[in-house]
């Protein structure tokens, strides 16, 4: 087994690593900027280093300092987390050439699904349904627009290297590709130095369903079943759940195979995600690979009982996986709310500050990952995610009536949080009849807004 | 299922069956003191109503306000928990004239049950191996010295009302008998009202084990395996595991099976304790039935996956067990830590105070079972039991670390507490190698405390 890991993140992700290393003896030395002098990860680790100043880049995204770190330390791994460096290829790549596991892919793996327009050649050529679109990158906007006449209206242009929304255009007919094209385009060179772009079949208002996948260094690849992550407000996910509502099995083995035989066109290591949408036929596409650990990974432990973070340090130590496709097995059901720093009649603007008072739910079924404590600062520099409370049941209704009760218990004093929106939604018919697609929060939440309001806009009085 | 459900209890016991209530969308009504009106239990259920002075005899031992309660508000049953009145045979014989269903057995049963030679005589019976000892009372001291001469030295004298280790005495031979005899005859009468003595084997050192029952109204009774309790301070738990270390699946069977032998002979009805003693030589004996939920029933629900709170709820509503004995399986190791508000250097004296900083650990495998709040008092009218720590692993090794893990994350400032001493234990080669006895506390505590001592008396400095 690995013997010392370094941490490269912060929050709650960290704090996950941090005590998944503990468990598995293995100690665990946190990297900090100076703005996180007394942040939770900083204070639990075996050992901890300050990398540099608040901002990112002088810190969390700073390669040299970190590799630095974990040379002084003699870690021989290293855990990205997810966001910051967790998907940089080239930070992949100094730990390899430094002698350091990185707890991940290849950095050519993660060159390879990164590029969006490459993942998807990749995976037509392994036979994975993809959005009917360009093979791989298109010269101009004529090249597009001769492309969106074949497929049908309305398209996608997405770039290449693209992510988060950025350089993606939706064109209901010619013009609009045209104009689409030009400014996509534009939008990322400027955002990723790349301005490639390809085109897509808009497919409206599907589901956002993901599968976990687990792959070791010998080649042994399984899926953990799906998570369904259509609660979105501008692809911010607030709630996801395990399994998907309504999804069949045959649907999921089918699915699953898909994102079993994904991982392998990618010759792909350590726990990954498959993200597909689901259309009203219930017909399935890739859209892309997260070559990470997920926020949303607790709701598959909760149904599958495997420890992801566990694994991925069994893999990154090249042991090989201990169960095989036939031994995952579904059991109950899991939701989990991402809780921000947020005020959400400000357009869901981050609200850093001092928590005052903290209290978290506990008892049967129901999972707290945190970073916060008790008088903790939440920082302006970072993400403003400051919990993610995970309820289980043994049937769907289940686990809404813990997280009601999970929700209804938690006090977050100083800051305003998301957490009064996601305690409505539990009471949402719409949101308990499930099955629900990408558009149910542009669809809801005005009126959700609308009810905490008029409770006073305090989760208390609901 | 039950509509609205009254618990006649505080603390984290209190706190654990709201949960559950409010979970299983039943109305929760807690009860509390003048002392407790910012207790936890009374902030999170459905409605809490004052029952009265903050000794318990004005408020939780008060059985006719209890009842008046749950007649107010129209409570369907009480949930007594542990501790207070939930051994209480005329207590539950109230909810009974009153139409409140008692969330236990029969107060019948619990009178057969708690007088201890009543239930010896019951156990031999229905087959249940006892302690070799008299049958039933003995009418004085003679009778005593010719069972003991019969049996052999050394014997116990116990009082058919006792517990908690009063009316009871040790004696290696005639005179110990004579002279323990009359003394704790006295102690029962005064303490319980009742001088009636009955003898036993003294088996010494023997190792506390206890099995889970739950037995429905229609008379199907399963058993959840088994806990280890033998780490205990003056017949105080300090900790607990399940499964017991080393007992094998042949004495485990057999003593699960006369466990249900002796549930289905009491006609018994909820959940239950049947507690043995096992000799050097794996023969095991009942020695008493705790007709109640226990402290450390959380650490079979980790290893099972049955809630057994639920399953009380569901069986005092008359629901059959939603499964059978084979469907029983034990998966992995759990450990809890029962955390008390006591200084250990001052022969474990309780601590009550205010609570001015708590940050409990959380991640795989980590249960914490607490009323505490940051700023809480602690109060001096009640247990000093403040917390349980629960761990599990696939292995025990794994639920060790990661108890080790969860007691190095735990801050508990403003009062002392038993965490450190239960941390130290966690590296105690004679704990780690399991298969302990009730001795073990008596042979390592002096050596636990001086290391902690020369540690400077502080849990951050081990």
């Amino acid at each position: 087994m690995l013997k010392k890991v370094l941490i490269a993140n912060r929050g709650e992700i960290a704090v996950r690593i941090i005590r998944e290393c503990l468990d598995c003896s293995i100690e665990a030395v946190s990297v900090y900027s100076t703005a996180d002098k007394q942040a939770l990860h900083t204070i639990i680790a075996t050992k901890a280093i300050c990398i540099g100043g608040p901002r990112a880049g002088e810190s969390y995204l700073n390669i040299s300092n970190i590799i630095e770190a974990a040379k002084a330390e003699k870690c021989d791994a290293i855990h990205p987390g997810f966001g910051f460096l967790s998907e940089n290829s080239q930070f992949a790549r100094a730990c390899e050439e430094n002698g350091i596991k990185f707890i991940g892919p290849a950095s050519d793996t993660i060159d390879r699904m990164g590029n969006k327009s490459a993942a998807r050649r990749l995976m037509v050529k392994a036979g994975v349904p993809v959005v009917p679109g360009s093979d791989g990158a298109v010269k101009d906007a004529e090249e597009a627009v001769t492309i969106a006449d074949k497929i049908g209206y309305p398209v996608l242009l997405k770039a290449s290297a693209g992510g988060g929304g950025r350089g993606m255009r939706k064109a209901y007919d010619k013009e609009e590709v045209r104009e689409g094209f030009a400014a996509a385009s534009a939008e990322a060179e400027s955002c990723f130095g790349n301005g490639e772009m390809y085109v897509e079949k808009l497919i409206e208002n599907p589901r956002h369903i993901e599968f976990q996948i687990l792959a070791d260094s010998q080649g042994n690849v399984v899926h953990l079943g799906e998570r369904d992550c259509s609660v979105q407000r501008r692809n911010q996910k607030l709630v996801e759940e395990a399994p998907a509502w309504g999804l069949s099995s045959k649907l999921r083995d089918e699915m699953g195979a898909a994102a079993v035989k994904a991982a392998k066109a990618a010759n792909y290591e350590n726990a990954g995600t498959i993200e597909f949408v689901v259309d009203k036929d219930n017909q399935f596409y890739f859209i892309e690979m997260n070559t990470r650990i997920q926020v949303e990974h607790p709701v598959t432990e909760m149904v599958t009982g495997v420890n992801i973070v566990k694994e991925q340090l069994r893999i990154a130590a090249g042991l090989p996986l201990g169960f095989s496709q036939e031994d995952v097995q579904l059991s109950g059901h899991a939701i989990e709310c991402r809780i921000t720093a947020e005020n959400v009649f400000a357009n869901f603007a981050p609200c850093p500050g001092k928590v005052e008072f903290i209290h978290f739910p506990a008892g049967a079924g129901i999972r707290v990952d945190s970073a916060l404590y008790n008088g903790c600062q939440i920082s302006p520099f970072y993400d403003s995610m400051v919990a993610k409370i995970i309820a289980r049941g043994d049937t769907r209704l289940e686990a809404v009536r813990r997280m009601r009760r999970a929700l209804e218990e938690t006090v977050i004093t100083g800051v305003e949080t998301t957490l009064p929106v996601q305690h409505l939604l539990m009471y949402n018919a719409d949101f308990l009849r499930g099955g629900y697609d990408t558009s149910f929060i542009e669809n809801h939440l005005t009126e959700l807004l609308s009810i905490y309001e008029a409770a006073g806009g305090k989760n208390e009085s609901l």
